[in-house]
Parts: C-alpha cells; sequence; structure tokens
C-alpha cells in the first residue's frame, strides 16, 4: 500500500491508492479542522504535496499561486502512485482542547428564580429491608419493592434484572440495610443500584449542553441542587466541519457517522471524567443526567444518520427521545442511569433552546411578550408569552464562539474578552478572561473590538478598517486590511493577534443574521419591538457581553438596558433545573409541545433583511437611535 | 503446570497442582455426568488413576476393592504430581444430546379450552405512514407513533432508541410503507423493529420449558397459534448434578454459577437454531417468548445465584421476573424481542406450575376440588378451586425422566415406553417410541416395567426381584439381581439392556415421594380424595402414562379413568397459551398471586408418609383397592 508521509510531524499512514489525503492525514493521527466537512468549499485543509502522484479537483478556492507551489485543497486530492510526502501547515494542525474552569460557584443560585417542587431526577434512599418470613413467600425482590412502595408513597416501582442480580447478597450482607438510588418518572421509579449498607443520600447529576462549537458539562448535588463543577471544550466534531450542515455532510456514510457519535461523546466523557476527578469522585458514581443539545447533535449523540434534518422538508427522525440509560449511548457515568434529553421542536429548534426558555418566565408571561435569543453557532429565537411561542433559527457561523476567526478562541483563560480602542492612535487596550496573557479573541472580545472600532471611527459602517487616516494598528495588505490587536512581544502565543477584514465580515454576517431573524420574527408575530418586555439573552459568549457593544454592531435591538438580562449557557443551567425538579422536566415537556417552529430558510424576505443588516448598526439608523455614528465620540 | 493424560481418549489438560480431576476432565472437553454436583456422594465420576501421583478423599462411597485397583472419584481427588494418566470409563462419559421432534401437529389444538382473547405477546403491524408536512412539526417518530396509535385503539407505544436508528431510512424506502413488530403490554406496547415494505403479518414466537432433566421449545404462530415445531432434550445443566440441589452446590462459586447459566442457555439456544432452521426461518426472526421453568432453573438462567433458595427460610431472589428483552439473558431470538418469565410461587414451586395451571380449569372451579400432579425431576401439586390454591413440591429425582438409571433415556425415539411381563417366563415384551431399535427406558417404560413385574409376581411389594422363581431374565448378582429387559442381540446399543434393584429403588423412591405429597397436600386442604373432581397429570413422561400402571405402582391415587386427564408437557402447552393470549397472561400471573406454597420438607409427618409408600402400591393397601395383589394374575 502507498505510504504517506507528512512534514514536518513525520507522521505516516500506509492507506489505499484512492484514499482522500484527509482520510491519510487522520489515519496519521494529526488532528485538522475541516470547517466545510470535507466539501473544498473552506479551504481549511490545504497542504502541500513535495512529492509523489495524486490526483486533486479544482474547487475554485485556491489562488493560481498556491496551486503552482504545488498547494491542494486535502479533502479534494487522492493518492494515485506508491508513496508520497505532504507537508501540512501548522495552521491546519488543530491545537489540543483545554478544559476550562467556568467558574462553578454559585451558579444555579445566582439570578434564577424558584425551581419548582424539589423532585430530582434520582434519589438515594436509605432503607432496611426486613428479613424474609417464610410464611409470607416473598422473594427479595418483592420485600424490597414492598419497602420502597412504603418510604414513596406507594409509588410503582420497577426493578430490572440487573438489579436483580446481585440483590441476594447486598441484602444479607449488613441484615436488610441497603441504600438504593432511584431513577425518578413521571410514571414511577426504576431501581438503578442497590448498594449494601448506609451510603450517602447524595446523589451527583450530570447537566450536558452540547453545542455545534462548544460542549459544557456541570455536576450537581441533588437534591440540593449545589453546583459541584462545570467544564467546557470545543466539540471535538470541529475537526468534522464548522457548522451543523458541514458536519450532516460529513455523516454522510456509517463509518463517518459513527466516528462524529464517538467523538461527541468523547468530548463529553473527558469533561465528565475531568469534572468528577477534580471532586475525587468516580465518573460511574454519577447517577443521571440531563443532555440539551440542538437537533443534530442530539441526533448525531444518538447515532441518527441527520440527513433529513438538512433536506427539504427538513424532518428530523426524532424530537421527543424516549428515555434512555447512559450506557445506550455511551455516556461514562453509571452505566443505568437515567439520562433525559431535552426535547426539540424542530430541524433548527432544538432541546437546547426548550432547555433554555427554562431559565425564563417568558412561557409563563400573562400580560406581556417577551423574546428568548440563543447565540451560538446557530442563533435561535422565541418570541412568544402564556398564549403562544414562536420560535425560528438562523445560521451565524461559529465566530460568536471564536471559531473560523483566524485568531479566534474560546471565552476561556487568555481570551480576550474586551477591547479598548484609542480613538487618537486608533491601538488596543485588552482585557482577557483570567488575565492571563492574550492568546486569540473570543466571541465578547471581538464584538467589544468591533464596537470599539466603529465609535472611533478607524472602521466603517460597512465593517472596512479606515485606509485614509492611518494607525500603527491597522495594516494594508493590497486590496484588504488586518488590525493588530496584541503584538507578538506582548502575546500568549508568541506571533502577533489580529484580526482581517475576512474575520470582521465573518462577524458583520453573524450578526446580520441574528438581527435579520429577530426582525422577521417580532413581525410575523406581530409584535412591535417596544412591546418586548424582556430580552433574554443567551450563549457561551453572553456571560460577559456588553449590551452597548452589541447594540452599536447592530447585534440586538435597542432596548432599554432594563429590558435586557443575560443569562450565560442557558442551555446547560435549564438541564440543571431539569435534573433538580420533576416540575421543571414537566415544565419542559410542556414547553416543547407548546412552541412552534417557523422557517425562516426558505423566506425571500428574510434574505432582503440580512443584506439591510450588513451595516453596523444597520442600514436603517431609525431602529438604532441611541446608536452614535461612526467615528461619532470625536 | 502438570499435564493430565486421559485414556482412552488420550485428551489432555494442563492444570496447575491442586486442582480437581472433575476440572481437568471438563478441560480436557470431556462431557461428563456429576449427579451430585461434586459433593462425593454420586459415585457417578469414578475414574482409575494410572499413573502419577494426586491426592484423594475417602468418602465412603467407593467399594474397597475399587480403590485397591486405583479407583477413586474425580471430584474428590486432586493432582499432587507433575504429570498423570487417568482412566476416564466409558459409562462414565455423557453422550452427545439428542434432538427430538415430539410429534408438533395440532398439539396446541387437542383437548385444549379456548385461550379466551387472543391477544399475542408480538403482532406485526402493516403500515402506512404519511410523508411528514413541515407545518406539523412532527418527526418520523411522532409520526410513526401517530399511526400506530391510530391503529391500536389509541394504546400507548414507546419506541425505543434502538428502533428509531435506522427509521429515516426505513420510513423512505418505500414511501412509508413499513411492517411494524409490536410487544404488547398491560400498560401499552413497545416497538421491537419497524422494517421497510410489506412483510408477512405473522409473528413467531417461542415457548420454553426448562425443567431440570429436559429442556423443550415449541414455535408457535402468532395469532393463529398454530405449533411449527416443537424440539427437546436434556439440559446441559445435568454435567453438573441431576437435581436441584445438586445445581445449587455446584453453583458455588460466579464462574460456576456462569457456567451453568450458559449452559441452560446454550441448551435452549441449540433446540430453537434446530426449530428455526427446520422452518426455514432464522432464529433472529422469532419476535417473542414466554419460559417457564422451576424456581432454580430461573434463577440459574438469569445468573442469579440460587443459594438462598436452598437454606431456611428458602427466599427466591425473584419470583415475578421484570419484563425482559431476549438479549438480556441471551436467548437467541431476535434481541429485542419481548420475553415473559412465567411467574413463581415459591422456592419449589417455579412459573413451570403455574404455566401448567393455565392447562387446566382448577383455578376457576366453582363446585368442586381438583388436583392437578406435574412430574420431573421434582414433582409439584397443587390443589384448589375458585377460593383457593394449595401448593407443595417433593424431590422425586430423575428417574421419571430417564435419568439417574443406569439405562434409563429420555422419552425420545428409540425409548422403551411401554413393556410387557409374560407372566410364565418372567421375560419382556417392549414397545418404543418410533418404533425404533431399543436403547433405554424413559420414564413411562420403567413405570410400565415395574407394575408389569409387580403384577406377575417377578418382584414383590418391596421392589425385589424374585429369587424362588428363576427366570431367565432375572440375574442375581451376589445380594443385588438385575432383570433383563432386551438382550444385546435386539439392542440399538449393542449391549443388554437391564434394570437393577438400585434402579428399582430409585423409581419407588420417587413414586413414594410424590404419592406421600400427595396425601399430606390434600390432609392440609382438608380434602379427602373422592372429593377430587379432575386429577390433572403433567409431566414429559405423561404422554404415555397408563393410569393402570402408575396405579398399581401407587404412584397416583385410586381413581376412575374418568377423573383423569394427562396433560403432557403442560408447562410448555401453558407457556404456548401465555404466548397467544394476553387474557392468559393477566391469568397466570392471577393463578401465581393467589397460590400458597407449603413447605413439606421440614414436615416430620411427610417422612412417616414417605416410609409408608415405600411399597408398591402402599403398605395400606385399602387406599388402592382397584390394585391387584403381587402375582394376582396367577
Amino acid at each position: 500500500m502507498p505510504r504517506i508521509t507528512f512534514k514536518p510531524s513525520s507522521k505516516t499512514a500506509d492507506v489505499p491508492g484512492g484514499t482522500a489525503l484527509t482520510d491519510a492525514i487522520r489515519l496519521a493521527g494529526i488532528e485538522m479542522d475541516m470547517a466545510c466537512g470535507g466539501q473544498g468549499t473552506c479551504g481549511k485543509c490545504m497542504v502541500r504535496v513535495e512529492e509523489g502522484d495524486f490526483k486533486t479537483e479544482d474547487s475554485g478556492i485556491l489562488p493560481h499561486a498556491a496551486r503552482e507551489e504545488g498547494f491542494v485543497l486535502a479533502c479534494r486530492t487522492a493518492v494515485a502512485g506508491s508513496a508520497m510526502t505532504v507537508h501540512v501547515p501548522r495552521t491546519v494542525e488543530r491545537p489540543e482542547g483545554r478544559f476550562v474552569d467556568e467558574g462553578d460557584a454559585g451558579w444555579l443560585v445566582r439570578d434564577e428564580p424558584e425551581y419548582g417542587s424539589a423532585d430530582p431526577i434520582v434519589i438515594r434512599l436509605q432503607l432496611r429491608v426486613p428479613r424474609p418470613r417464610p410464611e409470607e413467600g416473598l422473594s427479595d425482590a418483592d420485600r424490597l419493592e414492598r419497602t420502597l412502595r412504603q418510604q414513596t408513597g406507594n409509588r410503582r416501582v420497577d426493578i430490572p434484572l440487573k438489579a436483580i442480580r446481585s440483590l441476594a447478597r447486598t441484602l444479607r450482607e449488613y441484615d436488610g440495610e441497603v441504600t438504593v438510588s432511584l431513577a425518578r418518572g413521571p410514571e414511577g421509579d426504576r431501581v438503578i443500584e442497590v448498594e449494601s449498607g448506609e451510603r450517602p443520600a447524595e446523589a451527583v447529576g450530570l447537566a450536558v449542553d452540547i453545542g455545534t462549537t462548544t460542549v459544557a458539562v456541570r455536576l450537581v448535588s441533588l437534591p440540593s441542587s449545589r453546583v459541584l463543577a462545570t467544564r467546557a471544550d470545543y466539540n471535538s466534531q470541529i475537526a468534522c466541519g464548522s457548522d451543523v450542515i458541514s458536519r450532516i455532510h460529513y455523516a454522510r456514510d456509517a463509518i463517518r457517522l459513527d466516528e462524529l457519535r464517538i467523538r461527541v461523546s468523547g468530548t463529553v466523557n473527558s469533561l465528565v471524567i475531568n469534572a468528577a476527578r477534580s471532586l475525587g469522585i468516580r465518573p460511574e458514581s454519577i447517577l443521571g443526567a440531563v443532555v440539551a443539545g440542538n437537533t443534530t447533535m442530539i441526533h448525531l449523540l444518538l447515532g441518527l444518520n441527520p440527513d433529513p434534518i438538512r433536506l427539504a422538508p427538513y424532518t428530523p427522525t426524532v424530537l421527543r427521545v424516549p428515555p434512555l440509560e447512559a450506557d445506550e449511548i455511551g455516556i461514562a457515568i453509571h452505566p443505568r442511569s437515567p439520562v433525559l434529553i431535552s426535547p426539540g421542536v424542530g430541524s433548527y429548534v432544538g432541546g437546547d433552546i426548550t432547555a433554555g426558555l427554562l431559565c425564563t418566565g417568558l412561557p409563563e408571561e400573562t400580560d406581556a411578550v417577551s423574546l428568548f435569543l440563543d447565540i451560538g453557532t446557530n442563533g435561535e429565537l422565541v418570541v412568544g408569552n402564556r398564549d403562544f411561542l414562536l420560535s425560528c433559527a438562523c445560521s451565524a457561523g461559529p465566530a460568536f464562539e471564536g471559531g473560523g476567526v483566524e485568531h479566534g478562541m474560546r471565552a476561556s483563560a487568555g481570551a480576550i474578552e474586551k477591547v479598548e480602542v484609542d480613538p487618537g492612535s486608533g491601538r488596543a487596550g485588552v482585557r482577557t478572561i483570567g488575565s492571563a496573557k492574550p492568546l486569540g479573541l473570543c466571541g465578547s472580545g471581538m464584538i467589544s473590538l468591533l464596537a470599539g472600532l466603529y465609535r472611533t471611527g478607524w472602521m466603517d459602517p460597512a465593517g472596512r478598517l479606515s485606509r485614509s487616516r492611518r494607525s500603527p494598528a491597522v495594516r494594508i495588505e493590497g486590496r484588504r486590511a488586518r488590525y493588530l490587536v496584541v503584538p507578538a512581544s506582548d502575546s500568549g502565543t508568541g506571533g502577533d493577534i489580529t484580526v482581517s477584514e475576512t474575520d470582521i465580515d465573518a462577524v458583520i454576517r453573524a450578526k446580520a443574521a441574528v438581527f435579520s431573524a429577530i426582525g422577521l420574527l417580532l413581525e410575523r408575530a406581530e409584535v412591535r419591538i417596544d412591546r418586548i418586555k424582556t430580552l433574554y439573552i443567551a450563549g457561551g459568549f453572553g456571560r460577559v457581553l456588553n449590551q452597548e457593544d452589541a447594540t452599536t454592531l447592530g447585534l440586538i435591538p435597542d432596548l432599554p438596558a432594563e429590558k435586557i438580562k443575560f443569562l450565560g449557557n442557558a442551555s446547560l443551567a435549564g438541564a440543571c433545573r431539569a435534573l433538580a425538579s420533576g416540575g421543571q422536566r414537566e415544565r419542559l415537556f410542556g414547553i416543547a409541545g407548546r412552541m412552534t417552529y417557523i422557517e425562516l430558510n426558505t423566506s425571500p424576505e428574510y434574505m432582503d433583511r440580512y443584506t439591510a443588516a450588513m451595516f453596523l448598526p444597520h442600514t436603517d439608523r431609525g431602529l438604532f437611535p441611541s446608536v452614535q455614528p461612526a467615528g461619532g465620540l470625536r
């Protein structure tokens, strides 16, 4: 078989002729971003063939000069000879994911309404099961069931075979004294495990938010709802495409579908293991989970082919996932833990949104209408109250999560989350998460930078950096320009941290996608923007999003500050609520059942609105009365 | 490691010093009966050490002369030197099991009351699921659920993840035309599998009867209840002990427990595969099962340690087993098939008895009392009617199933099922199953022989063959005698088929155990024998049991022929009914819930009755007025 050698790592892969270079790269153990899912459109997999024969397709994205130098798109190039040497640029390789502690303490408690009646998804009961009495004719399982019914108000309880297997020994070890872990369901309970003796009555539950770009997990003590640990990392599926459509493309055969399934469960499991280790507990001691994610991510987690989501009439295979046990989907907690998947509404409004709404009063609002906005790789919106819930979605791209941007990064230590632009020199001053040396810009940093550049006149409403006034921070490179945020000397990466006009364009497209969706949804709902009582903003970046910056950019409507409520990762927080409370779980399914999904992708009106929103803050300045014109501070 | 070589097969096993010879024999791949489960009491594992050092314990069972010749009990002997040569007598090796077709046609139909409303455990529905309509916002699973509910009278239906995995493709293959296999439950249905297109509406179900000695399976077409195939074979656990107590002894560690579990599921699976092959279907196409067996057999099938069954207060781990799927217990039908385990009543009255009662009108009897008797390795008895159900059990040993008897065999082709003894010469004439060359005696043959010998005076009431009158068929061997049933020249084995006084003794002990249990149970229930309306007799041998022979032996009470009803394998037939009818499944659990179990083992009165029953027909001849005295025909 032809051997492919990759420089500079000298890693190799032996593959049959005809194999795509992307597959060979992966086989050699090199992690690589493939933002478009292998369609030849993102150019992220550009490599240089130094030696050997190959067949390549020109997708039109590579400049002529690059092709002359031997550059090809790995996803469009197949091995043709007996050996190849390929140079993989360092920028193509993806750095290792970092686990980040996002500040655990008190998150659930802060600023959140009551959960309703506490009835966590799992409970632990300390029982004494009476000894057998021959005249009763009861088996061990019968006596356990009788004792459990006495303790739970005669609720129905199922004792599955796996929980029965060691029952005889467990019951006899401490003369009937046992601790039973119970999964609670609306119609009855299920025994997860019976342990001998008196064990802690606390159960640890797991909340998971699976985003296209970011996966976050949180461990919660039940029934107290105390947050024990939170961890987040990039979804390792990123290597297979940066947005849901690319992932769906990538998943076109069963092996790749399984790869995506394994990648996402792998990311979740790494985070769970890391969080559990920080608490000194075994992952298997975690006894229940609630998972929220968009519809595509949930399909991939479940190993379901997501292709029908992409194609009209956009029909997902499942929206209300049946109750699962952890080992059915490869989540590394107690294998018989109940796993509740937050119910989705449509192909592009998933269970992350229904979970997020649990953190708001919107679904029960009686005398007003509120708007919920979750901004990630997709933007999802819900408008409504007790009487109606209308939702829609738009594709923002990964820019707000630091993806698809040259020096973008997740909102973790070292990320620039705030930028001040000096009006005179045009130079930037930055603040990073954890006050670490800057490594790149997260979404809020990007928004802060653009708002600053716009306000100081160093960037025009179309996102073009100033050519007339010259700043040492603005570098003109032919027809494009680039802004220096942090010079190599001050950065933690050893290189300049810059933002190109292409990056700026990505952010403007993202904000235009979101804002035009807001406008269209409100129009469909016949709600005027000034009638909105509360604008809830959720999303990983939302933790430090500055309202003024977001309004200046034209990302969110121009509303008084008191009407805006930032929720942070509402999907994760909502999953925690569902873990902790039966009332919230009921509410969750009620919300999903009531929500109506409106498809915007097919609406020509959406494109018009999108184009109009491609300026800062908007072509219709009347929509943003409080925003000063560009350079207005001078 | 010491190498053990076994003669005459020359098979070898390398085992550490200290290993029991029984384990080495098994490792060498030699199947061996170990009737007592390795307690050193049955003498079945007697082998001769030809060379090498060993340590052996004298359990007192081996004659002095045998020990002198180098014979030892393999279960009591451990390897001590560096190599051994051991001679394993041919009689110790167990012959390969034979699959036997027990005559399938019409069994369920013949002589059986109505099943009640037909609602088989699985149904197959041919559906057309409407295409998705975007405005409905329904997933594939939602539309399938809606279509199913329309067809099933809005019954609740669960669609598990595994059935969802290929749903998108399956629904689209023939434009929504699918065939759905549904497991029916009292509270709703569960989707087993969705197949594309219009497939046969017939489902094949499996009934299993797991006896200590014999395992029988039957494939049934649903909903028609037509019997498709029946197969039976020895339970391969026999190699680990011939009765339940020996098996429980054998299962003393986790590895051996697992061995027993694998042996019994292996026996079931061999039979299922054989039966399926005869129909030209794949075992995986079988979609539901009902399993009946005694409490110990069910514990072993489920991998539950049966030890608590053996020890006071005789508490099984489980009696009502939760609903299972086939892959949970390793039954090789469709992995997601529902498996219903017939509910047991106590440690010694299991689900085989509750299933057997389904074949009778006993539990609903209004104006009389009936008696149900299931004779196998254990005898189980139920007396009662609509108002009460009293049950008890006794240990008969395997003699009635052809076990534990030198030339005993299952009721399969070649088994002698009827013997005529010539009053003058004392010689036997035999009838075999399938008119094949005789291979041995099954239970009914043994009973027929003993009754014949008794009636003709060639055997006295204590089971002693005649010494005073000499017959060429009676051979005196020191203090014991032996009866020649078939000489080598006429047998299918190439050797004489004989019955020793030890064998006769085993049968008499077995009948005494059963008859004394009947007497004691009726006394406890305060029912006189002549008040019994019907005596139902179940058991593998019961198919051809002759009432007169059984009464002559004193196995069953002396009742008019019209009161006696032979059911054959009622446990298997009851399992078929539960497969076919929801009403019967409900009845099954109702019967189990109403039944009271009486422990006889601890009753001193039982021993007195047992001793009194050790004669033919009984020491109290008044109990058997219709039976002539021994030799009374002369």
